[in-house]
């Protein structure tokens, strides 16, 4: 699941304690495979978060902590984002040698 | 094709020059249909492109002067990378009304 976000800049107010609380309460939802997180100081963000299959991604889509700080979000920190659900095919990694 | 990199901080020399000129080369391929990018200054950077369909995905990554620039990244500029290739199945946008 990739969230892209723009963040206004007006208010910072518990934005990067809800983001932290966030990213551990997904770590706790059955399912989860890990996340992946940039945000730049001009207010552009992209989150990926990784699930073992599409229910386990609607279900944190729709737990109540997470749907209530969603509305926070859209109140609050972000003036859009957009949200994109996509099937990993493959992957790979290079770490340095 | 989502592109996930820690930099280092020992060489920028080209960086963004090299990373400006990838994303105007990616938007001249056949199938390319947008990206999306954030980098933290701490190094994490999480690069998205959307392409039509798998071929041109894996054209763009074949491309020479992407080739090219992948092997000065690996050689110079990152620490660790990630790819993962995901199918999009679904999304939304919200702006701020």
């Amino acid at each position: 699941m990739i969230f892209v976000s723009i963040r206004n800049d007006a208010d910072d107010i518990g934005y990067g304690e809800a983001a932290a609380a966030m990213d551990a309460l997904a770590a706790m939802q059955p399912g989860y495979r890990g996340v992946d997180s940039a945000r730049e100081a001009g207010g552009m963000g992209i989150t990926v978060s990784y699930w073992a299959d599409d229910s386990a991604a609607i279900a944190w889509r729709h737990h109540p902590e997470h749907t209530a700080i969603r509305e926070h979000g859209r109140a609050r920190w972000y003036d859009s984002y957009s949200v994109i659900v996509a099937r990993v095919e493959r992957g790979y990694d290079w770490v340095r040698a």
